[in-house]
């Protein structure tokens, strides 16, 4: 099954496609769409929708998987990161894909096996996991990355239980 | 010229389309979208969405007008909003339609002649403006004519500016 990851913003938009074969997962694709500032907002909104469609009709992925995000800083941000999310999940959406959310702590979880782990340990472990040379940049693509393998390990694991309790 | 106001959420939607004809202007529908709770997030951006998308094909409106929110309230909640906001600016500027953007001071100072008026008079000095019997239920939906109106006033004020400062 091939997951897309998504790091949702206004000024950049991490994607990471990967293919998840059993307990593996090979990197497909993975990148940024990013946004000029000093642009009207409703115009970047339209070009991270539209680079959004175009790379899930390319890469034709079967779930979606996102951060799922908390403030404590600026609402303004909040508002905006916001808006971006909404068209991002309206593109998977439109193509009926699942789409799932995870938060900070579960993405941690998941790649370095503890919650509260630094941001540079889950970088490390998701280069070490998708065999990549380096870390890629920005964060965002990392971010988007390994919220892909979380996406994966939850599948995994959700697959397991059930056949667990079918049995 | 036909201005659509929109007042964004992602539980209800407020939307007023109004017909501006020199300094009058006349409601031509309104009402809201509506979503329901329980419902997975991303299905109700998706009925947001398109039925936003059906509202501008059939009004066809030439402007849109969204007031610009402030929280001070709850973070998650601007969140929220801003997706529901962002996939509603993507159905106008998906059209081609110009969107404007309006304080809610900025509409009070329109609708009511003071910045720092209450909701009450700006919802009854809209239901006066635009001749109707009663103030619109719910409040999203006055809000909604209010932003249009606003965006209405301030259309006509930029176009005798433009034309003092051509003559």
């Amino acid at each position: 099954m091939r997951i897309l990851g998504i790091d949702p913003g206004i000024a950049i938009v991490g994607f990471g496609f990967i293919d998840k074969q059993g307990s593996k997962c090979t990197p497909v694709q993975y990148g940024c769409i990013e946004t000029k500032a000093h642009t009207p907002e409703e115009d970047r909104l339209l070009y991270v929708y539209e680079g959004m469609v175009q790379l899930i009709e390319k890469y034709k992925p079967d779930a979606v998987a996102l951060e799922k995000l908390f403030f404590n800083r600026n609402v303004t941000t909040a508002m905006s990161v916001g808006q971006a999310r909404g068209v991002l999940v309206l593109a998977a959406v439109q193509k009926g894909l699942p789409v799932a959310e995870y938060t900070p702590m579960q993405v941690k979880q998941a790649i370095v096996g503890y919650g509260k782990a630094e941001k540079r340990q889950v970088q490390e472990m998701t280069r070490m996991f998708l065999k990549l040379k380096a870390i890629p940049k920005p964060d965002d693509v990392a971010d988007a990355l390994a919220v892909a393998i979380c996406h994966a390990h939850s599948y995994t694991l959700n697959s397991k239980l059930n056949e667990v309790l079918r049995s």
